[in-house]
Order: C-alpha cells, then structure tokens, then sequence
C-alpha cells in the first residue's frame, strides 16, 4: 500500500472539472463535477443534523439504487432553507448533469455548500454545470477540490494504491471542510473514488465503519452542519475478480480506504478555520466506547483548551476540567495527563515540570494531549485544530 | 420590591472585607470574607464537574450543617488537582478563620477561584485571612467583590429590598465569573446574604429553584469548571416573623431571589471574556423542557453563532443549524427565527429582510435571539455574549 501523487481521477475510468460560474465572488472557482466513465456502485454518509439541505436531502433519496456515474457539488450557497424552491433547483441540476451525461437524473448525487437561507442562483449554476460538463478530463482533480473549498486553505486530496486480487487498485479522496465543523459531520465533504471491483454492501459497510473512526472523529468548532456528507463510487475498472466477503482482500480495502479517510481528516482538522496547528486527543483507560468518545469530544471542543494550546500554555487544568464535565465516568484521582511526551498531571495531581519543554511542544505544527483515566480498557481519539484570533476574524464576516 | 445602592453587606448584621495578600500579582486583591454576626442559616448550589476543586469539597461537608457564620474566597488559585495537601489548606483555611472570628471550623466555607494545579502559597493565605479579618466591616462588601474577581472587568453586586411579614428585608448578592462559564455552573461564584428569617429547607429550595433559572442559564464559553458554587447565608436579623412555609410571604422572598440572581447572571453574560454585547436565547414552542432547553444550549453555545454577532452578521443559517444539532425533535419546516423583534426566517424558509435593520439591531449593547419551533408549548432562555478577538487573547495566555 503506497501513497501516491494525484488526485480523485487517479483511479482508472473517472474524469472531473472545476469550473468558476460566479456563484462565489471575485471568479472563484465553485462548481465541480467528477464522473466514473460508466455507472459505479456507490455509498454514502450523511449529517445527522435535524436541518438538512435541499441538494443533501436529493442525494439521500438518490442514493438508494447504490448506483451513480456522477456528483455535482457548488460551493458559495448551500442550497439550504429555502424552501421548495430549494428542491427543485437540486432536482434540476441532477436532471441538467444526467442529460449532458447521458444517464439518468438519480445517477446523479448532488450537493451545495456555503451559506444557508439564500436561493441558488440558478442561471449560474446552469452555465456552471454545462461548461463543467464540456471540459471533464482525467486531469481534472485538482480544479474539481478547488470548487468545492469555501474557507478552506490548502486543497485536500490523497491517492492510495494497493494490490488486491492480483490488480493494482486505487483509492483516491478529496475533502473540503475547515468551520462549522464536528463529528457527524461537520460542513465538510469528502468525496472518494476507487476503481476496485467490490459489492455495494460491503462498499456501505467499509465506508461507515472508516467514516465512523475518521471523518467523524474531527472537531473544529464543536459546530455540525446541514450539508455535510461523505461519497463514495466504485467502478470496478481495475478488473480484480470482486471483493464479495469479508475476507483477507476486504482487509487490505478496507484499511487503504482508511488511510486515505484519515490523512484528509487530519488535513480538515489542521487547516480549521485560523488553526496554526493540528491538534491530537487521546483517552484511554475508559470504561467502554462511548465514555472514551466523550472525553475526547469534551476536551477537543473546548475554547479555553484551544485558546491555551494557541497560546502555547499547558494549561492543563482546563483538559481535566473538560475530562470533568464530559459525563464520563471516571475517579479525578486516577487522571494521568500528557503533553506531548511530557506528563503533566499524575493521579489529578500537579507535577512540577518544565514549563519552557510544554511551551516547545505546545509551539510545534502537531500536538498530541493525552488523558489516561485508568478506568477500563477503552480508548478513542480526534483531531482539532487550536483557537485563534483568525476564527474570530474568518467567522465574523462570513456572509459578507 | 425595590433595587437598592449597595453591596453584600447591606443587610443588617453583615460584615465584609477584601485584601490583597499576594496570590495575584501587582498587588490585587484576592482574599475576600463575608461574615454575619450571628450563625445564620446557609444554602449552596455547586459544580456538577466530576472534578472539584479542594476547597469547594469542603464547603460541600460542612454546609451539611446548614449553618454557618462566615465565607472565605481567594482568587488566583482554585486550589484544585494538587492532592492530599489542597484539603489540608482548605481546612487550615477555614479553622484559621474559626479561630479569629470565635466559632466552630465548621461555620466557615471556603472557596478558592483561579489556575488548577498550583498548591497555594499558605504564607500569604493566612496573612490575608488575618488581615481581612481585622479589617472586617459594614463597608467592605465592595473589597469583598473585586478581590474574588479574575478575569471580570467590572464588579457585580446587587442589593433589593423588599417588606416580608411586616419588616424590610433586603436581599444582597455579589458574582464573579467570566470565562469559562456554562450551565452547572462555570467558573462561577455567587455569594447571597439577606437578613430574612427563614428556615433551612426553605432558603435551600428557594436557592435551588432560583439558580435553575438564572445562574444555570448562563453560558460563556460552553466551558464548566471545578470551584463554582452559590452560597447563601440567612442571618434572621431582620426581624420578621419567619418564613416557615410555602405562603404568599415565601413567594415575595423567592422572586426577591430571583431578580438578585438573574441579574447578577445577566451581569456575567454581558462581562464574559471579551464580549462586546449580551446576548438572550429564546427557544419557544419546544415539545419538553428539555427540548427547549437543549435548544437555547446548543445556540447560546456555538462559536459560529457568537462569532457572527460580533461582526453583526444576521446569519440565521447557523441558528438553525445549531437547533438541528441540539438533539431536541422538531420539523425545520415550520421553524421560525427573529433577531430583536425583526423575524428572518418563517417556516424555515428564509424571508428577504432588510440586512441593514438586522445590522442595527446587532450593534446595540443587548440583542434578543428567539427561535420557535411551533411543536409545544415549552420554551426557555439562555443569556450569553458574542465572541471576540479578545475571548481568544484573554485565554490564550491566562496563565502568563
């Protein structure tokens, strides 16, 4: 399994453009198309926010055969509380992208991201999707992850290779995502290509389980969103015989698509809105699952750790005081606390380290905090980013 | 029932003092007590944090009693997370303070406000004790106030008064808290003194009702910490014949309570780290009060939403979309959303409203949010404050 450069048409038989349509302002490319030259299987992962966009709820019903050939994504609006309207605008760009390919409209995914409550504009988002159409190309990735970015600064996208039944096969993702983001899901999409040869229930099931432990294991604000959603299409061109069971070849599937789900989850994380840094949070020692869960989520969402890991200050008592509120269960008397490498609190009690060696490890580009709380055999983790006077600044104008 | 000049020692038969002995630097003040001249009935409300500092622990035994004589509050050192030796100086604390003011150890409660994980430096602890003891009087409710401050720019006191069973009553409250502050109950501390005559178990479930609704709904920064309480001490001197039950007098009394307490949670919101507005979260039309509460929870919570009314952005869409994360049952489709009394949002379809009135509306010192979601007949409320560049430079070097 290797790394490799390129982008989401790097798996055989897939094609993809990125226009501009003047939806964003100042030209910005916002509109993208990727497509599997014929009809892949697909799979999805979908925000459990209450409100759903009008594009995101089309794809929940599209996706339903567990087949597509194309996804259309805007960004600069996230077609979302607008009413009816809002419906048929997505109904229409799949019924637009399925005539000009050729397939039908429910082959068709579709998703809007941006801001919410303004109607599409749908005269662009017409000339968007035609002239999108007309320059499709295995060379289009890169422009395609360009359209989908809204805050985002540093595209994300990654191509995994590995052998499986005696075929070399590729996985390749892109992800926009950088606000209003937190596990299940987040205003993030990933969207993930891959020319292996596999069946739709075991393509559900390897999605959801990585997504579960990747994607939904990011926090950047402690903010879930109304559009947020992971992709999948398999289209099965690099002639491996089919993976049909759980066996050894799933494995190896299965942990590639993990790879490629967590290098762009940590590539969310580090480029959180004003981040100036990636940040790691472990738990162990957690009576079960969900105890480990929320210890991380409490710790990864919290504004004072991460104006503190910001400021390059191992505050250390505001990670138990999260640990504390979390609701996990736990005795404050057994919390081992790590910075880095450095333990910082032993049994909640202070020790007398060295402030200038936190204050180094606090000042890398990635810092790992860990909590021990000795209770049980669970641990999980999540990535976030630090706190700074940019979010503030990004999130205070973001409609203008 | 009228609002009053005044302090903490404005009911009769309270004493006060705030002095500075060198846990903070640059000479504040950070040792405060407040003491009645007689044993008075007490009452508190403390951190549901698993965690809890040395110092709130102890209040938590002796307040058992339901009596006590005397408070005693340092700042600059929460006295938390630094082992066996935090409960030993919590009890030193207040059999120092027994002795100097003639009583049982037991009479006196403790709390400690400031960094986690720093043992207190006792020497200067005992000077302040001392010296504020000698200091004690009529007039130093206000040096009690600002020497339990942190990070709040400005004091919070109230004094009401009012007549119950023929005699003035008054009702005099003091706060500090402005980070990390959440629901049950921040880096919060409240202390109450009134002079009424009233039994145990009714000032306890005055207080206990009171805070449900005032102090616990109070959020910051979404943060809770280790050391918060509401402590309130009845001395009877005001001579009234006694509230014993639950009559018309008792009702007086509470919502008495409730103005003292609701404004003092107002003052917190309105001083959170480096807010610019208060801001109120109505939720209406909510099935339960959970729901609702859930609801003004998630909202008053969400950096994205804070962020937007610091740059007097109406961006509703994040109001939604906080709602539909909070967990509380609704259909988005009959959602409704007002910014002051200016409605953005029906049905939850955007409306064209005039950006410029919502602009104006956001710049003032106090702005309403109020969402209804049309499924029941259950609201609540939240108050909370915008997001600042100055929230992220306040705690990303609280403890330089």
């Amino acid at each position: 399994m290797n790394i490799i450069e390129g982008g989401i048409t790097a798996p055989k038989g897939f094609k993809a453009a990125g226009v501009a349509c003047g939806i964003k302002k100042n030209n910005k490319k916002d509109l993208a198309i990727v497509c599997s030259n014929d009809t892949a299987v697909a799979a999805g992962v979908f925000t459990t926010n209450r409100v759903k966009g009008h594009s995101l709820q089309l794809t929940m019903e599209h996706i339903k055969t567990g087949y597509a050939r194309a996804i259309v994504v805007n960004s600069g609006n996230a077609n979302a509380c607008v009413g009816e309207q809002g419906y048929t605008d997505a109904k229409e760009m799949t019924s637009l992208a399925a005539q000009l390919l050729q397939c039908k409209p429910e082959e068709v995914l579709v998703n809007s991201t941006g801001v919410i409550g303004m109607q599409l504009n749908m005269p662009s988002v017409r000339s968007g999707i035609r002239n999108a159409v007309a320059v499709l190309s295995t060379e289009g990735g890169h422009d395609a992850e360009e359209a989908i970015m809204t805050t985002d600064l540093v595209p994300k996208e990654i191509v995994v290779e590995l052998e499986i039944q005696g075929e070399t096969v590729r996985i390749a993702g892109m992800a926009k995502g950088s606000g209003m983001i937190h596990p299940n899901m987040a205003t993030m999409i990933g969207i993930i290509t891959t020319d292996a040869n596999i069946s739709r229930g075991l393509l559900d099931k390897a999605l959801k389980d990585v997504v579960k432990h990747t994607f939904n294991r990011v926090s950047v604000d402690g903010d879930t969103s109304v559009c947020d959603m992971v992709l999948m299409l398999a289209n099965g061109e690099a002639d491996n015989s089919g993976i049909v069971k759980e066996d050894f070849e799933y494995s190896k599937f299965r942990d590639a698509l993990e790879l490629v789900c967590t290098s762009l989850a940590r590539m969310i994380a580090k480029d959180g809105e004003g981040a100036t840094k990636l940040v790691e949070i472990i738990a162990e020692g957690a009576l079960d699952e969900e105890d480990a869960y929320k210890i991380v989520c409490a710790i990864a969402k919290s504004p004072l750790v991460k104006t503190a890991i910001f400021g390059h200050d191992a505050n250390w008592g505001r990670i138990i005081t999260a640990a504390g509120y979390s609701g996990a269960e736990f005795d404050p008397n057994l919390v081992d606390i790590y910075i880095g490498d450095l333990m910082v609190c032993r049994n909640g009690t202070a020790l007398n380290f060295d402030e200038n060696a936190a204050k180094k490890i606090l000042s890398a580009n990635e810092v790992k905090i860990k909590i021990n709380i000795k209770r049980g055999n669970y641990s999980d983790r999540m990535w976030t980013c630090d706190f700074s006077y940019d979010y503030v600044k990004i999130n205070g104008s973001y409609r203008s």
